[in-house]
């Protein structure tokens, strides 16, 4: 019953299966090796893009930040949520890439056109004393586990472009999203206005790969040296390759994503039923809920693994409602989700 | 044959399935995983080094980048040889992670104790004006297929240890030196007075993983939070710590670094015989070489791959002598190092 | 009727004379000067703060952001409202200086206990995923021109000291403040918990200087070399010295600092007395006031100069309230104030 | 006797007259006071280069920082001497503004168009994985107190813009080249091929004041941004105009300049009569001389203050020539060298 991180679980056996197989002979390094030019290619394709740049990195927050750095100028503002991954996860990283500031856009999970022009507006009106507009990055599937509307992403797009200013996605659950959202890579992306990808892989049965794609490659150079001077750039780039390759070959990546989506409508279907209150709609593979601190400590002494934003277990009101995190991955067994339901419909109606 | 980097073979096939065990289930992200404390058990054993802080990451860039930017303060300098890989391919990675800036030590493929402490003298003594004295970063297996002995190493410690700074050894070629000189980790480390070792595992047959050891663990959640801003912290940090107990099991490290040494001994003996003129006495798994113009050609023609150090094929005088430089994985074939070697004995004398 | 800024008035005479003074044959460059030492033990003893380490630099932003990263790790986060100077006016300075990032603790004016407690609760407890918990920076004189009492300053030191986290204060109207609460400067710094002090002295009469004064030296050395990586140790330094000796002889600081206040509720009190809306309460020599767009056209056509706080003077109605800061230095003349009041008085009821 | 620097004199009179005449009234803050429209004005006319931008800061190591940022991009580096001030005076602070690293060319005081055309052929061949080719930055009056002639300049812009590098010139001790020269501003700059100029006041009268010149205003905006966010944009900032004013106002640069230079000239024919060594030949206001250390010993006994040059006064052999830097200002008196040169002639053949 693990449940704290769709980073936990194992890769895909196509993945590893990729490796195998790409693990012969010599191969030209640093992203030169033939596979990725198979990546690139693919990616191309998919997302409708034949300009494309396209690059990979090894986990979500270097693909953010060297996103972002490419974008922001060092005395520019990125307008992103509060609880955007890039605010409050990586540990400064895209200030430390872009020398950029974050302004953080009011709302919750997803961030408006309203509350996004409001912000833009704040900021870069007083010379050259306050930062300057950068860019504006949003989170597809959202940090709270919902979803932007196609329609969504567009009127965010028109506010940022409005501005001249470009539109990141992190897209560490692209995939999730775009299962659950039923749509194209492009209409979710160049189509509705969003400028530069972070295409994630992780997180959906890789070992640890992202793409970055920038639809417009002017520039693509500045990242391939951002890259480097990371030390983002890996020498036996073909192991990269061959995952992202295995990812997008016979739509691995969007049944993985599919199975973790599915697992997640299943266990979210199963609390609803028992009465739990959710934080947020669950609309792709993550759940926020508030159960009773009696049922909590009944899961948790039986082995489940979730976390429980900032609540404390520990505490005097056994009827206390405390937030947590499910997040479920393509390969969560349905027997588990089965048991960590059992285990609280035992109870006496959880939830308020 | 394809001599061009030993970061471009295949990985040895125990890491691979050591890659396939550690695909069971879920297990913590970020360094948390089980693995990770065979490994730094192993290390902190090996290394003879019970304190020892130990820490993953993707290649040698970070490996460096991240060590230095923990010895080193902003306003400090790096001392390091004109051919220190720090200094010339790691595109201001060390600069951009540490914000202090490198002294080139005179010399060529290695530092003196004697250069070393004129560079040292050199900077320091203008007050606030110039840049601090910082630590010093050497190479071993060097940038030039050379190495330290171990007096060598203490050498340069006491000098550093004699300023108060603290002694870098870049090891992407760890392996391969201390079977090229038959000591033990602790011999070639902190015995001598080295304080933090970059130690190499991708040039000796992993994907990509180094291991950063630091003897002394006071500035450890320095540089834990130093890698986690710099992108460099891997959620599925499993399958960096799977290959690395795999690389360190067995003596697998050592085996592969035999393997690469003695085929580059092979290759070494077969050039000498045949007249060629070596630049440096090869004493790892590299060789840098001049050979005559239309040998280089009847090489390249014939499908061998190496660099040729800033030279250019083409060209008048086609007896000129052009460097090259030969590496040699763990995973050269035999008969690619015969027929190499054939293609030069064909000839009338090579080399001058 | 010039209300724009403090930073806009003339210099006092008894600075231009310092400088006059001090233009005598050679002295020693970058800080090594004898005024310094006169500066040095001047702000010692009226900080009653003997071992303080005492720098002196051009303007705020740079005694600010060099004050932060000297108390702040690369990974941290600064903790500041959401009007302080170092978030909105300062063009990224404190993050380039420091790598910090600042995390707004909610408020207007001024933060409370309570609010930087939460605050500092919501950061740092992600382990290395999140910024670290950093310095804490208050603004006395805020910047809405109200004070915190020294109880305030005392609740928040407390608060900051139990995370071990500094207290930063920036005095850019320090001078304004004391006079107005009538205590010491060590009550209103070191003896409240306040751990470094950006003195200023810009906005009070001298040309360009401020002091950075570290009550504990332990850091005195990198504050040093912050300062000149930074490009802000000047060569003839002695013209820095001898305004702030000036400065603080004679009391012109205070003397000046009183000029302002008084020539501000000069100006409050007529404001009030027309039914002017202050959105803060006028306690040094800054007021924020709502006045009715008819008047303000008046008073700008009249020659009036002041900041309207985003509002736009053009609009359809003409009783439409609208913000603006009127600012108050030592060289204003009360004929100004008394033209200024007179054109509002003119009017039908001004305010609402 | 004060050669220690020309850091070290007071400002000119007709400075401070005009620093008293500009302390009049309210001014516009941060450099939009009306003297800095006379100050660009009279820049662009003197530069004979209508479309310039011009930007004053605080002291040299700023100005040239602040101009090598906008030339370079972080994974450049940047080709100066060995002696050069951004490399041996300014703490890192080219590197901290710019990100980007230093790449000594060979040679000694000046850089020879061979030596530069080597420097850049050595750089930026090794793809992503070394530095990129940055701008070139050469010093006049040299470190050394030689001077590039015309000619000489012209050769390395020619170079420098056919691999497409901007030139920048650190002309801290501009005037004092231009009149050794006895050409036009536009004839050492631009004409010749020069990008960017740190046009240096502070050593020749002034407080502490350099403009930086854009011949190409394209970047205008960046240079602001980047003067703001390093905390160097003052607020009183016609207190920098005034006094950069007054220096180009009746040629008082050029006066105080020829003054200093005669000055050195005198210094120098007189230590030339006695027979001493330089280590350079005298061009502008410096002076390094090797001079037996019985001299140095009775110059320094008499009060003679100078720099030593890294050579230590007390040593066995009274004989030995030891280095020194003599550095003449406009404000020197002729007595005070006459004292001097009387010392030195008191001795037995002075130098070898």
């Amino acid at each position: 019953m693990f449940f704290a991180s769709d980073n936990s679980g194992p890769v895909h056996a196509e993945v590893l299966q990729a490796l195998a197989e790409a693990n012969q002979g010599y191969q030209m390094g640093y992203g030169a090796d033939e596979m990725m030019d198979e990546v690139r290619d693919r990616i191309r394709s998919l997302f409708e893009a034949p300009d494309a740049a396209v690059y990979l990195v090894i986990n979500g927050t270097s693909a953010n930040a060297l996103a972002l750095a490419t974008l922001a100028d060092p005395w520019d503002t990125v307008f992103c949520t509060p609880v955007s991954h890039i605010h409050r996860d990586e540990c400064n990283a895209p200030e430390f890439y872009s020398g950029a500031k974050l302004t953080l856009v009011a709302g919750d999970d997803k961030m408006s056109p309203e509350a996004l022009r409001t912000a833009i507006e704040g900021e870069g009106n007083r010379g050259v004393h306050g930062p300057q507009r950068g860019p504006v990055s949003i989170t597809q599937v959202s940090e709270c586990g919902t979803l932007y509307t196609l329609d969504e992403i567009r009127a965010l797009g028109v506010v940022a472009h409005g501005y001249d200013l470009p539109l990141h996605l992190d897209g560490a659950r692209f995939a999730n999203a775009l299962v659950a959202l039923g749509c194209t890579p492009a209409e979710m992306t160049w189509k509705a206005g969003v400028d530069v990808v972070s295409f994630g892989g992780t997180k959906n049965g890789l070992m640890g790969v992202e793409a970055v794609i920038l639809f417009d490659p002017t520039k693509a150079q500045e990242f391939e040296l951002r890259r480097k001077r990371g030390g983002h750039l890996l020498s036996k780039h073909r192991y990269l390759s061959a995952q992202m390759a295995a990812y997008l070959r016979d739509d691995l990546w969007l049944r993985s994503a599919r199975m973790a989506n599915d697992n997640c409508a299943h266990l979210a279907e199963g609390l609803r039923t028992e009465g739990a209150v959710f934080l947020y709609e669950p609309q792709a593979n993550m759940i926020f809920a508030r159960l009773p601190r009696h049922l909590h400590r009944r899961l948790i002494d039986a082995g489940a693994v979730y976390h429980m934003e900032g609540e404390e277990l520990d505490g005097p009101d056994e009827n206390a409602l405390l937030s947590c995190r499910l997040v479920c991955d393509w390969s969560m067994q349905e027997a588990e989700i089965t048991r960590f339901l059992a285990l609280i419909s035992n109870t006496a109606p959880a939830g308020a």
